[in-house]
């Protein structure tokens, strides 16, 4: 409200004859403005023939604020979601091409598990070669013919262009995180750490929070199962794929409290440009979880 | 369960000791071998010494069974499953492109309508070319470095890629159903053809199915709802959409009766192989629903 106000105020600057409002402007705090003047301010206020300018400065204002609350956060944030939906879409191809292809090689999907290997095979080897390598003596599978064939092949493609995205969206990703939230990145690593940035919506509002809340964001449907219905408390959100968590055996959540405890720390270093200290910190962890 | 036991009869023929089972797996049916001999058949079925050869030729006769049971069904339900993915992956990505571009350009996402379009703009002009195309003064958004540019362009090449796959898909589907049912691509149009085909799960099966099944084919929640709740019976399912029906006007239901009762009969003519009769059909429609 006083932001506001004192916007406001500095938009009869703009108007030279008003030297009183000038003075106002300029002053950074509304308390040091002499208390005699305001009255004076607020009657102009009434004066519609600055209305227009008002409206113009403020506008200006607004814009100003709307560019420089912009940050890498938005960024990183869109990034990560992007990284998860080019996962979910890699899958629905991937899965699609296992069960399109299998009607022509059905012993293929058995043997290859992976699913850039798999798209890999399919695109660039027939199925005599492919029978060649894997040893089999023949194939249960229908013969198609080329232009049949083609059309998995695309879906191959789709899944391959796919998983060469993710990995360019993930160095990006790696390079924003890296000089935006150093020690949040070297101790989370870059998914994690992009998504508790995500979850947190953004490194300012991360950072205010408390620990116990970054070790549960991502588990948030527990937590309300929880509070709701009496059952178990979860241990961990997005941090449980983090190797400090993974090795920690039974102590999965005890590894989670202290992960959070000083991830929480990062986040504060990394939003009021403190020093690196993320290294320290993981080697404090891992001695304390040995 | 009497084909199973031809087939295993058939087995004794690999045995050229055995003229009877020779004899006996000529024969067309079963009926048709002589009574005093299948005793003697029966009792071979206890000889261990043939238990492989059996084991042998029903593997092979089961092959054979699974690699005719393919037809162009698996290859069309298949082709537009594949389509309603790449539909769904190509929405993410899009909606993904425009929250994050609009951070750089918030006035194009509302100046811009279509996906294809938006999705081109990004990856191949400037903001200020585009300012200076649209007439805009200036941009809300924030300016960002290249690199931070690029990824989203990334995002729009993604966009592009999966529009235009989705063509090819389209003009392969035709392709195919034009050969394997011309009567119901004809009259039902290519996807909503293949949907058709989808949800009844093979031509066979729909050639089968009573119209008024066909004219709820994909409306099966609203259907079960009906049946449940006693709610409002569905008029129709997928072929919601086809032309005929979106221009009936207040008669939908009785425009999805109609089209569904000739899309059975074009089902049928195209399982059994008979004449091009869709156009007539259509030509009948259009006249009633005028």
């Amino acid at each position: 409200m006083k932001y506001y106000f004192k916007n406001i105020l500095g938009n009869f600057a703009l108007d030279r004859n008003f030297s009183l409002m000038e003075e106002v402007s300029r002053q950074d705090n509304l308390e040091s403005v002499p208390k005699e003047k305001l009255p004076q301010a607020l009657w102009l206020f009434k004066n519609k023939r600055f209305y227009p300018q008002f409206y113009q400065k403020n506008l200006e204002l607004t814009k100003i604020a709307i560019r420089n609350s912009v940050s890498p956060d938005q960024l990183i944030s869109n990034t990560i979601a992007s990284i998860t939906e080019v996962d979910k879409s890699a899958n629905l191809f991937s899965k699609r091409l296992r069960e399109w292809y299998s009607w022509h090689f059905p012993e293929l999907a058995e043997k290859v598990a992976s699913q850039d290997r798999y798209a890999e095979l399919v695109l660039n080897k027939s199925r005599q070669e492919l029978q060649r390598e894997l040893n089999l003596k023949e194939s249960l599978g229908a013969d198609f013919s080329p232009s049949d064939l083609e059309e998995m092949k695309l879906v191959a493609e789709e899944v391959l262009r796919l998983l060469e995205l993710r990995k360019k969206h993930e160095a990006y990703l790696e390079e924003v995180m890296k000089k935006y939230c150093p020690n949040l990145q070297d101790l989370a690593g870059t998914t994690i750490g992009a998504k508790l940035l995500e979850l947190g919506k953004s490194l300012r509002h991360l950072a205010m929070l408390p620990s116990s809340t970054i070790q549960l964001l991502g588990a948030e449907k527990a937590l309300f199962r929880h509070l709701k219905t009496g059952s178990r408390s979860p241990k961990f959100g997005v941090i449980h794929d983090h190797p400090l968590v993974q090795n920690a055996g039974k102590d999965k959540g005890k590894a989670a409290r202290m992960l959070a405890d000083k991830l929480s720390l990062c986040a504060r270093l990394d939003y009021f440009r403190g020093e690196f200290k993320a290294p320290e910190y993981r080697k404090e962890l891992e001695e304390k979880l040995k």
